[in-house]
């Protein structure tokens, strides 16, 4: 699996097809196969009582495997979520960023599939894991 | 599977505890086992091109069921989500609002499990499927 | 969704091309997006205790699901089973068949979706429910 | 999270308990919150074409993550399973046995959350991926 950009570009490229999540989502690091992303964790994110609510969990274990896909296959491709899985194992941390740790386990012709742990900052064990499942369209000509 | 609130009862009950939500949700029908919610949908839960976003479906499928546990254990009852999983299907119309019919499939001592299916309003064919387990902390004394 | 086989032509067919499954599932019910099959519980299908284990309820998930798109596809349709999930809710009964009741949920040109609940016969409450998502190779000229 | 067996315990151990899965699987490696699994690959765990089937991976997915709860919790726990996930990727190598490496990713009082890769024999590309989630009844006195 080669990358087809790198992390500077990939942050461009998100920020290009959705400016509405600046300010949400940073890449911390990218290689093939492998993606950290961060939330950057505001009000808007937050559950009565100051954990990150799980539409933000979501929110993080979606754009990460869909910005890891996208370093994959480039400007052009589209990938559509069919089938996401969550498993959420502890609270999250009061006043932390929530880190994702991608991997991609396939990019087929078709399907991509990843999964993701997600931490609060500087814990060891993770709040939650995630399988993200994405249809690949065929490219339009 | 009696119900402990009706539904005037369930929605007081959840403006009470989640006071952000309001305006977002609202409970369309209750009956023992199953309940229909609607997602009003507005700007922030839209994603480019108009869909309603995958965060948005999941806050709606999570409260939901959480929703049509609470109405079953009643006020001083805990539930968190410990497992959720999506297939989203097919595209959300836009402009529609979006309705969740939950079905409570398990009430235990300890887990709580609950299916279901997201709509477009006025569409026969459902969006996404999902289900969500809770884990039922014992009462506090 | 229209049916291409009645009951007894997809049970003929699921005999045609898995013909060690004959005496381990048949066809109860066949209708446009829904079929009901039958695990007929035998020794191999048992953990010790006496109940169904959970290889002999996946077994019964995946056939269910397969046979109900194949029952719109037809005989040169291929279908590859891509996520599978479970939520083991109730022991299953000693001594009695297991009865599956599946719907289809979606049938796309590349993807099908249909979800499961299983049930001790004679039993109101599922002992299981699953979700099956097939992709649909395209046809070979 | 601190092992109570080591590997040739824990592999007495599940034969003592599951007599009938001597043959089947074998403990490859026991670590703090892993384990590698081996399915030897059998006749009867094969599908027409001769890769090996879904329900033989989930019998090697859950016996894996059961055995690793098992080996940190030691010989009177329990442990039932409730949910389970699972992506098939790619088509087994036909003759090749089956290995699952699996790893603990919650082990709290009442559940039990892992997940685990599955590779045919020398590949380097998970064939599946699955979650397990297991519920922990409290000890009888």
């Amino acid at each position: 699996m080669d990358l087809v950009f790198d992390a500077p570009q990939l942050a461009a490229y998100l920020e290009d097809v959705f400016p509405q999540l600046r300010g949400d989502f940073s890449v911390e690091t990218l290689a093939p196969g492998s993606i950290t992303m961060r939330l950057h964790v505001q009000e808007q994110h937050l559950r009565p009582g100051g954990t990150v609510s799980g539409p933000a969990m979501f929110a993080l274990a979606d754009v990460s495997v869909y910005a890891l896909v996208l370093a994959h296959l480039g400007r052009e491709a589209l990938a559509v979520t069919t089938n996401a899985s969550f498993d959420f194992m502890r609270k999250p941390e009061n006043g932390r960023d929530l880190l994702a740790q991608a991997r991609l386990l396939k990019l087929g012709r078709t399907l991509a599939v990843g999964d993701i742990l997600l931490f609060s900052e500087g814990k060891e064990e993770p709040v939650a894991r995630s399988t993200m499942t994405y249809s690949i369209p065929p490219k339009r000509n």
